[in-house]
């Protein structure tokens, strides 16, 4: 286990976290009503959603007991969202696509934050990739399980690849020495726009054809 | 990484750990009957049911590897349990029901003994009762998504709820210095009596009305 | 946590892992083309396949980051497995079965591996053989779960058990002071041989019968 090395903008990383969690809390809430659960159901899936991916970052990267645990902060943002989603989804008139907006920038504020930590625990730059790519997709995966969907990360062809991006303009951020937060910024909004842009395109993947039993 | 305090009552977390394993095991060997799965189909959901929410706490708490893979009582007590469940389930005239019953002693057990080893471990009040509803909660949400079941953490009001009870009584008995054996069992009757009323009083949180798509 | 024993054998370990992770992830990568997904769907199951085991294994075991997030060929392996999955499922006549053979092979290989390197970390006989079997089913628990198929360990008899006799082996291996790379082939195929004639047979343990609601 590495020693995390000192954080040059100590506000950088719980300010991506509570952000992410906000909107990740969102599109779990908004699932959930879309699958008729109740108020309840709507909070456990905004907190599975929003806390999920930090919670498998810090596992991953040894800083146990995970933040999300440890910070009292991190707990609001998430039972907010999944408040906010139930009583607000009146507004919104395609709930199924708010849940992919919402997603789309959680994926992106978390893949940052994962890169980001994995950084400055002086992880290599590989490993700070993948821990990016997992701390974005893990929550919306766990989301999707518990609700018995399949999983955003198999549907959609530029979903774990926007995430990659995103992750990759903070490691080489780092490597070059450019300032955090600015980095930091230009990589989530990267990562979001690329997600919508896929989603509104239509972008797919080829599919297999051929024998199948 | 923080050290564990001494703990006062040594045998309390094995027999609260060990009996929340044997009711789990049974709610999970219980739900393979119901699916139809085989005898290995139930041993493989009551070890499941009975270890998750344990490993799940350890690997949160740093305590690796997880103490159901070093003490050989864990694995027994969770197959002795498949196997009853198996065997005994003719005795059982609505498997449901009894899946329902022994997941709620289950969750109060499991709530307590997470909340408690937070405390040995010398954990803040709020990570200690956060580390307890995701103890109780974690074998369980296994278990029914392995059997792609949704969730009961999703389905019911008072269920995370219930287990939040129970961790709270633990973490203000130890604020308050009170007696850990009897404090913790409390907590427990007291998030399974919470459940099991909740259960038969049909007890249920708002759902969202409007569009949905 | 425990301090890993000088591995006599340095290349015995990356080579079961790579080898599991190739067979692990070819399975992964059909069971994405038998569920229509797309190519992308393809590499991040053939991942989740051929990498969830050995990460399971090292978050047990207080090796994180995983050894998997660190070593790019463990990336490359998966990956390539998802891709030759994609491109030569035409191939295969019956895909069903391709991914069951490939599961069983990559269940050996990492029941081994995952006792081998529990071994390794100095974890007693019981830890080692447990850590074995959860190595060798978790990636292919998860890829079964991510894809919301019934988990082949759920389905069918000889499947745990068969990772737990090959884990075994490794154990007694290391008790008696055998040499470790024929054990651990040994193991591997014997684990895949048992789970192969199972399959053949059509062994199945008995199922319940009885009331159900």
């Amino acid at each position: 286990m590495q020693l995390p090395a000192p954080e040059a903008v100590p506000w950088l990383l719980p300010a991506l976290d509570l952000t992410g969690i906000f909107v990740f809390g969102l599109s779990g809430g908004l699932l959930a009503v879309r699958r008729h659960l109740d108020l309840f159901g709507a909070v456990v899936l905004a907190l599975t959603a929003g806390l999920g991916g930090g919670i498998v970052r810090d596992l991953l990267l040894g800083d146990v007991p995970p933040v999300a645990l440890r910070d009292i902060r991190y707990l609001v943002a998430g039972m907010t969202a999944g408040l906010v989603a139930f009583v607000a989804h009146h507004q919104l008139e395609r709930i199924g696509r708010a849940v992919r907006v919402f997603d789309a920038a959680g994926l992106g504020l978390f893949a940052v934050a994962g890169a980001a930590k994995a950084v400055a625990f002086s992880m290599n730059a590989l490993t700070a990739i993948l821990i990016g790519v997992l701390t974005g997709t893990g929550g919306g995966a766990l989301r999707d399980v518990l609700a018995n969907e399949v999983p955003l990360v198999l549907r959609r062809e530029i979903y774990a690849v926007a995430a990659l991006a995103g992750a990759v303009v903070v490691v080489v951020g780092d490597l070059v020495g450019a300032p955090p937060a600015p980095v930091a910024i230009g990589g989530a909004v990267g990562t979001f726009v690329l997600r919508m842009v896929a989603l509104r395109l239509g972008w797919h993947a080829p599919r297999a054809t051929g024998p199948a039993d």
